[in-house]
């Protein structure tokens, strides 16, 4: 590790620096990647579409930049409809983090009443980690649909595929798409060697897509809003630029920050134990993560009465921030008592694993009613989409 | 161009020397390849199998090599079955050379009477070539498969797909390979830059996986056969080196020469407009450029009737060898009066024209006959091809 920050900014769709995670990181970040951040004309006509009322992650700066926002809200207030993508590569089970994109798309759903197309990309993982089967990323793949469909979304308007079910529909487009791509841009883009194998090169075709596939299989500009991790911009950043050759809109792009893992910098990660809270996790093993977590408390209890604890290097309760409290008054409150030595970081851990139970026992209860249905949401080779 | 002996034996998938074709340049090629070449024993245990009568091109070493040939004859000597199969890659209409690899299939799968799989892979120029769309090849693919079947392939056992319809089934298959295939082993076989584009970089993973296909859908290993144009030997050295990983056997290959130019050193290219005769030339079209072709006579007919012409560098006498005479007899005659100036070069090509004309003519009522039946022979996604 190093202070040299470039280096600290580093962020592909295969690899996010362990110490990224500041401010200054995202700032350098959007810059780099050449994207835009929300203004309050862009707020202000969201949250006129949604009940006078924006989601946490928009009040809290959780959607750190965009592509073209703009123009799905153009397009939806002309009365046209467009449609959501987004995806998760399966290779484990989710945890929290992964909740982040998942709970954007539902609420932009909810917001727009429009389609959501879930790309499953069974073959991703497979082909970039080593010691995964195929067999290995779709058994992953059905867990990780259903603790997706337990976050709520329109049965009616949400087709979900892997790959492998879909590529029938799928190798056309991407074949178009390669055709646009050069090895170096996918090396300079994705970070990739001249060890990295062809299917790896080849993959960021299949993740572009379904962003162009509404407008191939309708004949006509079908515009894409694509809620995600900011580590996946660089495929979008690529195929917003194969856009206008092919002749289809550019998708739309709404980024969010990481979850923050529960050791300080960093996201939280599936590969580093005690970073994360599983969606699968027992309530006293998530509740074991909470007490283990890093805080901006003091070294003492009287020092800390004293002084106070940082909340912005809290991550008891950046988590409580970024996800589980909703109410803006609560949270500023719990952010006032916390800074003030008013409340000490037990009684925070405490209140957080109160949400945290609350949040993981009703998302279970979800995932009970939705895991036998999933297959009515699953799309193959043989199916249309109704983009 | 050079005389330098290595790059006179340039050859990949996606570039054949123009001065490439001499038997030192096969011999080469082959060592470079690491291919065997066809040996008594083989060549007898085929004829065996073959009403004791081997093919023109067995008997006139126009199959210049091969890999694990023996294995399939093993195979269908203990009673089990193999496979065939090969492609095309449509870019335009089909001339005389590429009639020779789909009549070595023709007669491997009437010698052996098995299956036989074709892959009209109509993404590959379309990624490789400029100024192709993918509504071009498929319009070529249609007209190259009309032509494909008018040589009389058993429609019992004879499946055609194109790559854009099968992808559903290939595009898995084309993962697992490509996973074991890095961008420095395809730099280094097919000749690619950091310019090529990711598609084309991938494809060679399409190209494979019909070799392993039917191993992977019957669940059980089915031995496959690919007769071929030297040039692709590419793609199959690579998938060979994949197949044990991934618990398939490795397909057989058997290497043909290229058909020569009309014009002399290099192979027969629609690119060069007078190098070939097209399937659809007009019969005028094709006595012309028979007229126009280099011949191996000497400058007078004077001195040719005195020293005789040469057949070996003869484009007029190769073209019946490698092709149009299938009568050794009458072959050697004619080798014969013409090496001794028995007759001139302008009655060897009346000769020539005499049986082009023949072909041609046959070959033509044929695919008229066959042209409304390719539906018969086409597969996509929705249906199961019976390995």
């Amino acid at each position: 590790m190093t202070d040299d920050p470039e280096e600290a900014a580093e962020v592909t769709p295969y690899e996010v620096s362990s110490k990224f995670g500041s401010q200054d990181d995202y700032d350098r970040l959007i810059d780099k990647f050449g994207a835009n951040r929300l203004n309050e004309d862009l707020l202000d006509r969201l949250r006129s579409h949604s009940d006078g009322e924006l989601h946490q992650f928009f009040r809290r700066d959780i959607i750190c930049s965009h592509r073209d926002f703009a123009q799905i809200l153009d397009k939806y207030e002309e009365g046209d409809e467009f449609y959501l993508y987004t995806g998760r590569a399966p290779s484990g089970d989710l945890h929290l983090g992964h909740v982040l994109p998942f709970e954007l798309t539902r609420y932009l759903q909810e917001t727009f009443d429009v389609k959501l197309v879930v790309q499953v990309p069974d073959e991703e993982k497979f082909l970039f980690k080593d010691g995964l089967t195929l067999d290995d990323t779709r058994r992953y793949g059905i867990r990780n649909i259903e603790d997706i469909l337990a976050l709520g979304f329109d049965p009616d308007k949400t087709d979900i595929f892997f790959n492998m079910d879909y590529a029938g529909e799928l190798y056309p487009t991407a074949v178009e798409i390669s055709r646009q791509i050069t090895f170096s841009q996918v090396k300079a883009t994705m970070g990739f060697e001249n060890s990295t194998n062809i299917g790896s090169i080849f993959y960021t075709a299949m993740q572009a897509t379904p962003a162009f596939l509404g407008s191939v299989q309708n004949d006509e500009n079908k515009h894409c809003l694509v809620p995600l991790a900011i580590d996946q911009d660089p495929h979008f950043r690529l195929s917003r630029d194969v856009a206008p050759k092919l002749g289809y809109p550019k998708p739309s792009i709404l980024h969010m920050k990481f979850l923050p893992s529960l050791q300080g910098r960093g996201k939280m990660s599936s590969s580093k134990k005690h970073t994360f809270v599983g969606l699968r996790d027992s309530i006293e093993e998530a509740k074991e993560k909470i007490d283990r977590a890093k805080t901006g408390g003091q070294v003492t209890a009287a020092e800390q009465r004293e002084k106070g604890a940082n909340p912005d290097d809290d991550m008891v309760f950046q988590l409580m921030a970024y996800l589980l409290v909703d109410d803006d008054d609560e949270l500023n409150e719990l952010y006032e008592q916390y800074a003030s030595g008013e409340i000490l970081s037990g009684e925070l851990k405490q209140i957080c694993k109160d949400y945290l139970e609350d949040f993981l026992v009703e998302h279970q209860r979800r995932r009970e009613e939705v895991k036998d249905n999933i297959d009515e949401y699953l799309v193959s080779n043989t199916d249309q989409i109704d983009w």
